[in-house]
């Protein structure tokens, strides 16, 4: 899914870019260990290997393997079958979501002609995978027929619905069109829904992702006039399976009536820009408002007129089906209970040679290598836990699942969990990754070598940002892939890693094939070498340091920033008192954690500490991160429970740091930012508890 | 020309638009003249009337009228026609300059197909002024043939040419393709001539001025896809007949040598996209870089690859040919040698129903009201000039004739020159002026009603800024149109007035007529009421109150915002004394200035000054404008002869405040940054000895 782009910008502050020169996350291993720990990196850097890359790539982007079906159980089988050949703990975790398939569906303009439209791409002689996609659609659609005039409805962003109505345009029984981009597009759909749509059209602009960005597929990289997006339009208050939240969708599962929830009811289906020109160029109303344009070549118009008019017919089958996590687990040698999880889903629109796959043979990779130096001996202190999750592209279901079933132990053991979804789509590495896994995230970028350059990942992001004047950030992390039930619902620190740099996009399309991904983004696999790198790199310092290497500090830092912002905001503002008392509850426990943390990381590389106090330091450290949980929840989504960080409720496309307050400053609901103002002192004091015991503790023994 | 876009950014500070709610304009009439004076004022206002507008309209755009051609002619009798009607004293004042006019052009692809191209548009059914025009041509174009490969430049800057230049594409014997915008025409064919392109294709993108903006004609107002920019494409040290600069275009004037002169020698053709769209689209190599892309439905491209030739011919014929000036003097009731100036020119590309005459009408319009309150017995102390100026559109001719004849005159006795270029295009004021103006026009903005909106113009104006969190604020003033001789030649302060608001632009095309007009920016002659009262209103306190309202110390004010930007450049930098010594310097001349003129205002306001003090005081204000001048000129420039503005001469589009400086940093050279310290300072002690005089007779009589 990946519907969160990536974002350069963001909040990593210059103390965390001067950690990622002084190797903090190396810093609580003795000596020797460091060393031995710095050869076992470069051993598992050794094993990167683009020949076998692009071999799991061939394999698991053979046929196309959409959740649910056969192509997909074939796929589950051959990621199990690569787990199993490397020794690995595998389990197939088979879970029972309710999908949907594609039966038929048909666009016409019925007035002033009869034109019947185009809803599948064309196949190329260039391109062998490219004759083998579905018809383009949007799973979870309605099934059924509309039939009306047209509005344009832009981006069919919330903003863009309320100019609509400022310009007193009706869209009830009508068919809105509406472009791809400025939000998930599950939110079209909810707002066209919402604005009496009787159906909804979503369509590639080319002026976003098609000719005006480069040249189009074949000869380039974008989207060529009928390169489609699919896509789940799935917008409920929770991840998953729609029918099981917060619980594991066993066959057996207690589940909600399907009536029971918020499904889209319309028609909704999307299209290439070549057939909607055909709409588009028809309409003879109003012209647009500055900043609807797109790039066909006409003046887009807001209003059909009453002599245009468009009959749509989507038929869909929603059904429970089968289908499956493959998650395989390298055993750690000393705490072998704690987790670090890395993971990619592994079902995709078509082929996926992108999306997910260029992510997921990162994952594979890795384990591969991790398991080849277990072989000869060598393993980390933690587990490391290498998945590959299904159904990720209906809405985030076979992680979620997962981690709904696994809740408890994940709360208590998990180190942190990082997403490779379609993560090697170019040489310029990027991340939206939580606070306290910035550094060593930096850490590792600073020891990769970055694909066609001269230097470090880390080098070439500061060349590339510095030439613009920044300096490299991380994005926030919130919603848009399997990440999020480990963040929001479980509070373990995540990132969401990604490459860019390539011209293209296939997204979606039944262009996601390999000949798309070796022409676009390259044959040589160094992007999908240095994203394996960045996730071993990451995962071994995570699994393998004395004291992890999560820094809550930064958290606490962030906090601050995010809280300078949001009082700036009326209902905060209101809030006198309450968020700069939180300010300061913050910057005492960065002071606070900053001193306990190095003074324990100081005794551990001194060998001062004994192993009881270590695995105290490390409880705490997991302890701050689970304390940023609110076990009801955001105020009614209560299945995410993280007070840190959620994906928005508006658009689906961004993260919401301390949701709870962003939230009221949104809706200007100053009830709301007392509520979360509480809640997010009871989590600070909580922390500050748990710092007291550790310094406590430590104080006793040696100062 | 007016090819300086109106700038609603500038350098108005707080403090003029205090002056505009304070009538600082009106503060040296004693009260019973002041009221007097008001009721004038109004009287004025009341005679701008639209349906007078609309008639002069239809009077002067009946007909193409280049300047040269028998059109011009008859247009210069009807102007000077209403001129004598309304008993003024008018001058034809007809002048022999270099001018050039179309034989005939031919553009066609030539290989891999024959394609001839369209260099003319298509006349319309709706608007039967559109079948009279001339085919496209950029005046001046080198006359010949040329064929080669394509490239294309994008705007063709000098940015453009740098990036090609990187990109390692030779331009030499090609045809450079560039679209207009992003700088003045004749620098795209200069840097294309430098390049050592064959020929020179310069057209208009719909992503620019065509169906991205907006519909196009007829059903909207932006360019169609054969709608043609014409223009003159001369660019060189000084404004005004290529082969007398300097002085009078006379009949025997002594004329320098057309083959020493910089005029282009390849041929240079402007286009529609609709035939542009022919060659871009068959172009075959590298996509373009970042910021490239137009709005053609098709990835735009560097070169054309070796199979596409593009062959084209022009055919000019260069003539020194008779056009006039027409120049009305309504004398002044005390002050007759004292002289405000308005004016617009007369010449256009074809019909001028928007370039120049919704200007040209409201100076027609002036002189009427003017005339007939003298008629009346109510005439301004200082004498008014209505000025219809010819051959503007070839290189600002007519106007600058005038004031090299009439330089010593000017220099003595003009007060200030308000020019109208295409002054009526909408409902919303704007302006580029000289700081010293900038009060005066500010105080009138707040008397005059803005059209279909409840309030003043600077109410409207303060309304539409505002929302975007601004002030108002006038643009610096440099080239472009009229004012250029005044302002840079002859050191007088001057104003370019404008109006913006309307949906489309006919900008050079066959279809600036008077159809287009009412159907895009109306037909109730709204905007040239308001633009006809502005000027009215400015011309009227300039040239009646007993002090003239300039204010110099808005200019000096301005110079220490100026000096505080161009400091942080390098060569700037290096001067450390230099620059922060002119800075104090500009600063002690302000608050003395300040203190200066308001004493010798409230004594005018009290009666307690004589005639011979009050011209004195009034000869330091026409003489501080003066000292910006220096008699050699700016560097490489020396027709241009003001230290404080100047057109810029990398794009020919901005101003240039300070430009000796500007243009040292620019070019990065210290030496030059030296010099034009050096002279700025002489010019501002100048000023201070012109204060100090003043102060020492005044504090001799009354402190």
């Amino acid at each position: 899914m990946t519907h969160q782009l990536l974002s350069f910008s963001g909040s990593m502050t210059l103390a965390s870019i001067c950690l990622a020169q002084s190797g903090a996350s190396l810093s609580s291993f003795p000596p020797e260990a460091r060393a031995a720990y710095v050869e076992y990196e470069k051993a598992l850097f050794e094993e990167a290997r683009p020949d076998r890359l692009r071999e799991t790539h061939i394999l698991l982007a053979q046929e196309p393997h959409i959740a649910g079906t056969e192509g997909d159980a074939r796929t589950i089988e051959r990621i199990a079958g690569i787990f199993r050949e490397l020794n690995l703990e595998v389990e197939i975790h088979t879970i029972w979501p309710l999908l949907a398939e594609p039966i038929s569906a048909e666009v016409q303009i019925i007035a002033p002609d009869t034109v019947n439209l185009d809803l599948k791409e064309v196949p190329l002689r260039e391109d062998k995978y490219s004759s083998q996609a579905t018809i383009g659609w949007n799973a979870y659609s309605g099934s059924g027929e509309a039939a009306g005039e047209v509005v344009y409805a832009n981006y069919g962003r919330k903003q863009d619905f309320e100019t609509l109505r400022r310009l007193g345009i009706d869209c009830t029984g009508k068919i809105v069109v509406a472009r791809y981009g400025g939000n998930y597009r599950g939110f079209k759909a909810k707002f066209a829904e919402a604005a009496g749509a009787a159906g909804l059209i979503i369509f590639t602009d080319p002026a976003d992702s098609g000719y005006m960005k480069g040249l189009t597929y074949p000869e380039g990289g974008y989207a060529n006039d009928c390169c489609i997006q699919r896509g789940s339009i799935m917008t409920l208050g929770y991840q998953g399976d729609p029918l099981t939240p917060g619980i594991e969708a066993t066959r057996d599962a207690k589940r909600r009536d399907e009536s029971e929830v918020a499904l889209p009811r319309i028609p909704v289906q999307p299209m290439g820009y070549g057939p909607v020109k055909e709409i588009l160029s028809r309409m003879k109303g109003q012209a647009v408002p500055d900043g609807w344009q797109g790039g066909l070549p006409f003046t887009y118009r807001v209003t059909g007129g009453d002599e245009l008019r468009v009959r749509m017919r989507v038929e869909q089958k929603r059904e429970i089906k089968k289908t499956a996590n493959v998650v395989a687990t390298l055993r750690g040698a000393t705490h072998p209970e704690q987790l670090v999880i890395m993971g990619a889903h592994h079902d995709a629109w078509n082929h996926g040679a992108a999306d997910p796959l260029c992510g997921t043979i990162a994952v594979i990779e890795s384990a591969r290598a991790f398991s080849k130096l277990a072989a000869e001996g060598k393993r980390p202190a933690r587990s490391v836990v290498f998945a590959a999750w299904g159904a990720e592209e209906f809405g985030i279901i076979g992680s979620t699942e997962w981690v709904e079933a696994n809740r408890a132990n994940l709360m208590k053991n998990a180190v942190a969990y990082i997403n490779l979804d379609m993560a090697s789509m170019g040489p310029q590495f990027g991340g939206a990754v939580s606070p306290s896994m910035r550094a060593v995230v930096a850490d590792v970028a600073a020891t990769v070598p970055a694909p066609g350059f001269t230097g470090t990942v880390y080098e070439e992001w500061s060349a590339r940002v510095g030439a613009g004047g920044g300096v490299p950030t991380f994005g926030d992390i919130g919603g848009g892939s399997d990440h999020v039930a480990f963040l929001c619902h479980a509070g373990i620190p995540s990132a969401g890693f990604g490459s860019s740099g390539s011209r293209g996009t296939s997204y979606h399309s039944a262009y996601d094939t390999l000949v798309w991904y070796w022409r676009t983004v390259g044959a040589d696999y160094g992007p999908a070498q240095m994203m394996t790198r960045m996730s071993m790199g990451t995962a071994a310092r995570l699994a393998s340091a004395p004291i992890i290497p999560l820094d809550q500090c930064a958290a606490w830092d962030d906090l601050g920033k995010q809280l300078g912002d949001l009082m700036q905001r009326p209902p905060l503002k209101e809030q006198s008192a309450g968020a700069p008392r939180l300010l300061l509850q913050s910057v005492d426990l960065s002071q606070r954690g900053r001193g306990a943390l190095s003074r324990a990381t100081a005794h551990a590389a001194a060998g001062t500490i004994t192993p009881d106090e270590l695995a105290a330091v490390n409880r705490t450290i997991l302890g701050l991160e689970r304390a940023w949980l609110s076990e009801a929840g955001l105020p009614e989504r209560p299945w995410f429970k993280s007070l840190y960080a959620s994906p928005d409720e508006d658009s689906g496309y961004d993260a919401w740091v301390l949701p709870g307050l962003r939230r009221a400053a949104e809706r200007n609901d100053p009830e709301a930012a007392a509520v979360g103002i509480e809640l997010l002192g009871d989590a600070l004091s909580a922390q500050s508890r748990l710092l007291d015991s550790l310094t406590h503790n430590r104080n006793e023994r040696s100062e």
